[in-house]
């Protein structure tokens, strides 16, 4: 069968337009296609302007080959939450709609000035702080969320509508999306690529997150953000050659049969194939870990969402009205705590990490639940997102009702390089052996 | 003498507005006027339009008495590095020159909604991140600098061309801009007030800053700003019942003489009014304070301008393409040390300072240096943005060429109203005997 544009990786693309087998302009229309085709299902883009595509991708068309970047020509989906100059930023709230401030964050210029072509915006929880779904459905079954809060760059990717997306995450919404929709989500470390023009929930928390459908375009992403662990990592690791931990986490007994089935099968997987696979536990006094960011979650929401309460508070969502209103009565004796105690864990559990090539641990306690209402739990992503350990979530695993489940890879921070080449390695494993096979084409 | 309505205080001005003693078209001429006289000399506006500050105040006018917010009329001046709707946001870089994104920052969301009328942006050095003063000079001797980064919101509030301004601090610009031009500046915890839509350096370092002549003032947007203890702090301290620290710091090496005897005639004049006053010293691990700020800024700095390095790396200072390429060549180890350092730092600086109603330390080297190139030394603020205690300049002393040197006091995060208490009864003293009061009528 004939490859469609819109089916290629970013970096299959990215070489086809290089070497003048494609123009930007065929690449904008096979994709225009193919949303035009599927959006009335997936309903995945909070705005996208087929005109405006084109109008770019003629532009970079006429871009002279010595002036172009690494990107060039390659599409990618935006969350509605990070700035995007000619593009509403609507955050799904009524307070901003169609609102359009004239500025590109730091992600869109460093995307921009790489060649990109950004596609449009992805729809989004409430300012990517709620769990009540927009209207996208999982393209692998539309009576399922997507996840959330990066509903609209998890959905595009694994549907072929864009190769790859930009999320973010303060709890779950990079990783939780990537594993229901079957394709790999990367959490950089905190602050490895800046958050600027990406709207504020929480500083400590929130962070940037990349969405592909291989780890060769995460790589020529993270290439294009200029991650750079401390040593460049070996390429090519063999999975006989590799040394990973495997920690269910304290979130453990939330885990479905599913998730039980689909963690057993890894380590089977990679002990079978020559991988040393050590149990890693964490020392009991950070069983409160996710306790302490879910005050740190609320409490910076009682600062981020001021502006939005005081402007009009019947139009935010009654769980942000909370945390401004701190219904939970948390002190802020009781936030230092939780902002100090997360802090002093992380050289510890980096500690913990850094004797593995990588730690293998659960993204989600199952499959996609059934509903569009509520995006899933987030409760194995809070300690990582508020640790800032890199994280990326494998696809290649099947839950009960045969929607994917992913497994996640974590590292100690800024060992993001090292990351992706060691899930290079178990992703072709688990995608070969894992059971799960996209049907999506 | 007939006080002008461009002489009065942020209290005094929203109290005769809510009287119907003065229109804010009348509040908003006499400020202009002001400017208008001083602007040649003093230079702080990086963007001014009379036009558009005579049609808000018109409009504010307008506003029935029942909707009128607490800072009705009430003019501020903003930093340049935060975002105004219709006025241009320049950050002092050529890349930006006369940019203008359609978007508030979240401060300004709120003071418009509290009534604020926003006057115009003040100048800044080059994304607040560097220390290469803008053209503005010191109100008190325009052959000095004011300080920086933010020059102008410091140099608007001593010159009575704007009553209360936005500042931000990544080092020391906020405090150091307030002893250098002899006004109240307050730095108060980290992330208390939403930086949404101010330019980013360093997330864990970059916190908003506001300065005022009184500290009624202050008081005043620590409401608008909902900034809250966990107990409201008692009401008219007396010097007497107070128990306070002085604590020179690591830092005090650099200390001039004029600041030596500032110092000492600080806890001279608080002893001979009756308040304890015991010495603090950081304990000896914490030496390396200055050092680990210095890594953050540094490495923070290597994310933040990339952006603008890819854009076009010739017009930005060399000390962010040093940032960019990290040519102090900081290993990813060290970052995550000195975070995890400052991190660990911060439980122990608050029980230290918890024994006290506050404790007082430098805000500055010296007075204001000769000239405007370079906006003087920020030595005595980086412990304090890096432990993300609240810290208030408080002015009343002079150096030894007659320039202000203001002092500081700190307190435990999250005690910022109570900080603001001890500081109105420390203020007082010190602008009554400490020996220096502004010729700036």
């Amino acid at each position: 069968m004939l490859v469609q544009p819109y089916q290629l990786s970013a970096t299959d693309v990215a070489a086809k337009i290089r070497d003048g087998q494609l123009t930007v302009e065929e690449y904008a229309k096979s994709l225009l296609g193919r949303i035009k085709e599927r959006d009335p299902v997936v309903k995945a883009w909070a705005y996208l302007n087929p005109d405006q595509v084109l109008e770019q991708a003629q532009k970079l068309d006429a871009v002279p080959q010595e002036e172009r970047g690494p990107l060039h020509g390659v599409a990618i989906a935006v969350k509605d939450v990070i700035y995007t100059k000619d593009m509403p930023t609507q955050f799904n709230s009524p307070l901003y709609k169609d609102d359009a401030p004239q500025v590109d964050a730091a992600s869109i210029i460093i995307l921009r000035k790489a060649g990109a072509l950004i596609l449009g915006k992805t729809t989004t929880t409430e300012f990517a702080a709620t769990t009540q779904g927009p209207q996208t459905t999982n393209p692998h079954d539309s009576s399922r969320t997507p996840g959330g809060s990066s509903s609209g760059s998890g959905a595009v990717v694994a549907d072929f509508q864009a190769p790859i997306s930009l999320g973010t995450q303060t709890g779950g919404s990079t990783i939780r999306p990537a594993s229901f929709n079957g394709i790999y989500g990367f959490k950089p470390t905190w602050n490895s690529i800046s958050r600027e023009g990406q709207k504020v929930f929480s500083l400590i928390l929130d962070t940037i997150g990349i969405y592909a459908r291989t780890v060769e375009d995460l790589n020529l992403l993270a290439d294009v953000f200029a991650l750079e662990d401390d040593e460049p990592p070996s390429q090519g690791y063999s999975i006989q050659h590799l040394k990973l931990g495997v920690c269910n986490t304290m979130v453990w007994p939330q885990a479905s049969p599913s998730l039980n089935r689909a963690m057993a099968k890894a380590v089977k997987l990679l002990r079978e194939n020559g991988a040393i696979v050590k149990e890693v536990e964490f020392p009991e006094y950070l069983e409160d870990l996710p306790k302490w960011h879910s005050i740190v979650f609320n409490t910076d929401g009682r600062t981020a969402f001021l502006p939005e309460y005081r402007v009009d508070k019947t139009q935010i969502a009654d769980q942000l009205v909370g945390h401004v209103e701190n219904r939970l009565k948390i002190s802020r004796a009781a936030q230092i705590k939780a902002f100090d105690e997360i802090a002093a864990a992380r050289p510890v559990v980096d500690d913990m990490l850094a004797k593995y090539d990588a730690v293998l641990v659960p993204s989600v306690p199952d499959e996609a639940p059934k509903g569009i209402e509520a995006t899933g739990s987030a409760a194995f992503n809070l300690i990582w997102t508020a640790l800032h350990n890199p994280v990326i979530n494998i696809p290649g695993f099947a839950g009960e009702n045969g929607m994917p489940i992913g497994l996640s890879l974590v590292a100690p921070r800024y060992q993001d390089r090292k990351l992706l080449a060691v899930s290079q390695t178990v992703g072709k494993l688990f995608e070969a052996s894992g059971g799960w096979k996209s049907q999506i084409v």
